[in-house]
């Protein structure tokens, strides 16, 4: 195995699991715990040069799901094998790809970028996580956070994927259109814009270190998702069986304690498949863009015993 | 070593700590895995006799916080020393306690439950788990769930604690007054009765087999008490930095993914010492108690040169 390459397995207990994303949050400590592993740097405790607190920020999560590991069916009890990789970004940045498979079922030493760009397997979620480290520039403030790598952070040796692959990119667009996902005329728009406006939670939303938690995003964006539902008139059991398919977030900001946010979500269904849906999410605070989310998903089939 | 004892080191990572219930979560799966341990079923695939799937649920879950090892305190990188003990409980219910102290301060093998019920260290954190077997009645259902232990459950070799400490009847007595603190001629009524109604959060809120999450439940309580605290207009870095001294939840049911909650908080603060407040919160469906907690904490101190 490469030295930028941790293998794991885990067996899914309750605080990893759920239709919240506690999964989510577990892949991100894998991801922290790569970076430490291959980067000479202690993630969790990392310092700038200058001595200050520099954290690994999550600015792009994407999850792609393709069969049994889904991060909504992965329930107690189930084992799983993890390997994550850790790829060159540049000296503020690190890319992470996570393969999580059943427990026994694939090879874990083989594991190469090309799958989970072009070639995955089956019954495998991938998720790839685009890093950069930023400090706070004013103290007690989250908003303008600024790059900032820790004094000991070693990423000259570590591999690299085709540029192609890098998240920025991509990211400029969906922050420009709002969307990971353009132009789908097979695609039907059936809610635009609705807003969810709520304060930031403090009993649920932040950190330790007082900043908006990574995977606090996903269940903002989920939370505001089911209020749509229900104004849509549709089923709880419905909800909670769908299944993801591919989800990607940007993190563009951070949000204060006494911040409100809105997100506005478009729903489109597939024309043709009207089981299959894409949800984008726009978060902002005073009109300041801090996510744009796309999700793909099918809903739960209802069944031929229901209406 | 006792056979009923389970000795673990912790670093703490971001999925594990904040403001919201993280630690708690992770603090029932060293239960669930404490009781795997000493009771020879494997706590997260446990079935009944009759190959129903059965739940070791949260019945009451206390938290006693004396110093450094504080939920809201302990940040990235933070080591532990975790001593958890399972005890009897009777043929459905287990009772699970553990120690939480700063790595290599305290001998993790000198455990004992007189320390937990009378004797606490300064600078650890206590918790107490009062778990019962349930499986549902009926598919589908979270209403009247009902007791039902694992075939394989073995609990006549666990050592015991003398019976007054036992969970129950402190839980009838909160449950009959909404408090599990009474008589404090101390403490001034700062509000009352104050309710937060919503619906229950499906992104948030349930774990993987359906059922709300025992976490869930503290978050929930929290969220509620921020609401109430921006309605007294105070201040976000006061909720944060609340010290919690003591939290006692008893879950007397559970919810439907359809249910809506009405959280009933009362406030009370010392008389002569305005920082330390007490708050009850009572949980209901439909007039239905889900749950019963009573947290005791001390809000920041604003310090000499704030307001």
């Amino acid at each position: 195995m490469n030295h930028n390459t941790v293998i794991r397995q885990a067996t899914v207990t309750p605080s990893m699991s759920g239709f919240n994303a506690q999964l989510y949050a577990r892949i991100g400590d894998w991801t922290w715990d790569a970076v430490s592993s291959a980067c000479s740097t202690d993630v969790l405790t990392a310092r700038t040069v200058s001595g200050d607190p520099t954290y690994l920020a999550f600015y792009y999560f994407h999850a792609q799901c393709t069969g049994a590991v889904h991060p909504h069916r992965l329930s107690f009890g189930d084992r799983i094998d993890v390997v994550s990789g850790v790829f060159a970004a540049g000296g503020d940045s690190t890319l992470t790809l996570h393969r999580l498979s059943p427990a026994g079922t694939v090879d874990p030493t083989a594991f190469h970028w090309r799958e989970f760009y072009g070639e995955p397997r089956p019954d495998c979620l991938y998720v790839e996580n685009f890093n950069r480290w930023v400090a706070r520039s004013a103290a007690d403030r989250n908003h303008g956070l600024e790059r900032s790598s820790p004094h000991d952070f070693a990423h000259e040796h570590l591999p690299t994927v085709p540029r192609q692959y890098y998240a920025p990119r991509l990211c400029v667009a969906a922050r420009s259109s709002g969307t990971f996902r353009h132009h789908e005329p097979d695609h039907l728009t059936i809610a635009r814009g609705y807003t969810v406006r709520r304060p930031v939670d403090l009993a649920r939303d932040f950190n330790p270190v007082g900043l908006m938690y990574f995977a606090s995003y996903f269940s903002v964006v989920d939370s505001a998702l089911w209020e749509l539902w229900r104004v849509l008139g549709r089923d709880s059991s419905a909800f909670l069986g769908r299944r993801i398919e591919d989800q990607k977030i940007n993190y563009v900001g951070n949000a204060d304690p006494d911040d409100t946010l809105d997100v506005t979500l478009t729903l489109r269904q597939h024309r043709t498949d009207p089981l299959g849906e894409v949800l984008d999410a726009v978060v902002r605070v005073e009109g300041r863009l801090i996510a744009v989310s796309t999700v793909s998903y099918r809903r739960a089939d209802p069944g031929p015993d229901r209406p």
